[in-house]
């Protein structure tokens, strides 16, 4: 395998893409940070230290690098590194907008290195369980996929509370929820997309967001997350003519699908007496008249990232995050906040 | 008390009525049906059954009426009861629009009858619960609230089946919802309406809904309802910056109020190593980092719907169910609608 990784920004995710991409058979030569000590700590890991970027990109056994640096500075030193010949990994999100994803992918194309974005979250377990019920039928013909993550940590950490740096939720998780529902659909248009982002507990950046997306397969698809919801929902709801799927938390199998039995040959309604007034549609189902099936099961690496790219270096395999797909899902993002700020529904594709 | 009640359809809405109503010391007169063996069941019940509405209408023992009859059939029965003199309550919806139920003001006021929609979910135990937790700052400012029905039984039945008799859950639920919202927040306005309606099961009408509405005050309304969503979600969840209230069920109080201890004065983060990578925002909390409260109590007793209006026609009281206020429902019903068609966001108060 002929990827020799540099790491631009030695800190969280600087540190796991060090002990994870040897896992996939890749050598990380070394790592550049503009803080001494996160030099040291490369050095101590048994590989180079750089004290910036540019010492990085100067040294030839590197041949790609990956940016884990804040996302205002993805840009800038995507550029760089295409200008020093090295192929270019960008952490999430790829840059702040598409106009700079432009730049960045004109530079790669100029200097004839590949370029592509750690859309990790594609290998996650719970999304491709999801993508594969959507996929094989199991549900009927599906009407909503709803896909959530709170949290009761409340505040963010580090750059991410700041708006100069490309902080907020929408940068670092939205990208990674609209992602994955263009990934799981890849074939459906998205024809109109309603957000509304807030600032709960943040004064600078958003920690809250809701957003619509009406697909013109007929999946109007929700995404929903915030910081300070204090009773989780289930991470994702899927409901079709066939049955619904659920699945309680990030990256897990605890879920199931549920589906009637009886119930659609018309059974005699059951009629509850509710303190304000009678209901039939809303009256409990007869015993046994829901009935629950395990989930598929599903495989997945997401160490493929890694050998998937050292592969598109060599020539050897089709990429499997397109910088097309990236430039989506950031237009789909831009589109989120000019929804928000303006009230407007925004006409998407 | 002197309201004389007459009830005009004789099905499951007017039995419940014909129940109910003498609990809050209202007199039934009598019900009216075209159908034989309903007329025969009210004189079984021991009041007077007649065979159409103008039978019932020329019956001077009489003085108000409830239609309880399919929902296309309120505004012809309303001006009819009206120029008869007897004071109308409708079942909900009050008309199939705003133009129809223009019309029956009108008459009312012609005649100088009272006029009011039996809008019963304004005594839910749930949404008065969530109604005091946001009036008295219970979850400090609230940025969320979402109400939801799920149910599995799928078809609906009787007329609700067909478009031309009004059929279809918004005009069956989504009444409901939206006046509870818009009864719970009653200074807010609302400034952008979006909505999805779809058929799922049904071909003929609506059976699945949500509906976003960005309200002035700072909370965005979440209205959701699905004949076929086999995993019911809870009924209401409500989230602020100050705690998140979840209830289970309709009319539940099956539910909390979930907060957080120390978490908000920044307890060192954890790192929660998720397969596709860390994440420190959606890593566990940690142990009693979020604590459970008890709903507030609340008291409620639906039969002060007929005790109230009728102390209004005895001039005693201000009416409770406003005109005005069922008015602006069905006009963000009509919005909702246009919504979804359009795929445009309304711009609505």
């Amino acid at each position: 395998m002929s990827m020799k990784l540099g790491i631009i920004g030695f800190g969280g995710m600087g540190k796991f893409h060090s002990k994870q991409a040897p896992k996939a058979g890749v050598t990380v030569i070394g790592a550049a940070d503009i803080k001494e000590e996160r030099v040291q700590e490369a050095i101590e890991a048994g590989i180079k230290g750089y004290h910036s970027a540019d010492e990085l990109l100067a040294d030839p056994e590197i041949n790609t690098v990956i940016l884990t640096v804040p996302n205002h500075l993805h840009k800038e030193m995507a550029i760089k590194a295409a200008k020093a010949g090295k192929n270019v990994i960008t952490e999430k999100p790829a840059a702040l907008n598409v106009a700079e994803l432009d730049e960045m992918t004109k530079a790669c194309e100029e200097a004839g290195v590949c370029f592509t974005t750690h859309q990790n979250r594609r290998w996650d377990r719970d999304m491709l369980t999801v993508k594969k019920a959507y996929e094989t039928g199991m549900l009927g013909k599906v009407f909503t996929i709803e896909s959530r993550l709170h949290s009761g940590n409340g505040y963010m950490h580090e750059w991410h509370l700041y708006k100069k740096y490309g902080g907020g939720m929408m940068y670092d998780w939205g990208v990674h929820l609209i992602d994955q529902i263009l990934f799981m659909m890849p074939d459906a248009k998205v024809k109109t997309i309603f957000a509304d982002l807030k600032n709960v507990l943040h004064e600078e950046v958003d920690d809250y967001f809701k957003i619509i997306l009406k697909m013109d397969n007929g999946v109007t698809a929700h995404i929903e997350l915030s910081t300070y919801i204090l009773k989780y929902q289930p991470r994702w709801l899927a409901a079709g003519d066939k049955g619904t799927l659920v699945i309680q938390s990030l990256g897990g199998v605890d879920g199931a699908i549920y589906r009637t039995g009886q119930l659609l040959e018309k059974l005699p309604p059951q009629i509850a007496e509710s303190a304000a007034g009678p209901t039939r549609q809303f009256a409990p189902v007869p015993p046994g008249g829901i009935v629950e099936e395990p989930l598929p099961e599903i495989q997945t690496d997401v160490l493929d990232f890694y050998r998937n790219f050292s592969d598109v270096i060599d020539g050897k395999a089709e990429q499997f995050v397109k910088i097309p797909s990236v430039r989506r899902v950031l237009a789909v993002m831009e589109a989120c906040r000019k929804s928000s700020e303006t009230g407007e529904a925004i006409a998407f594709e």
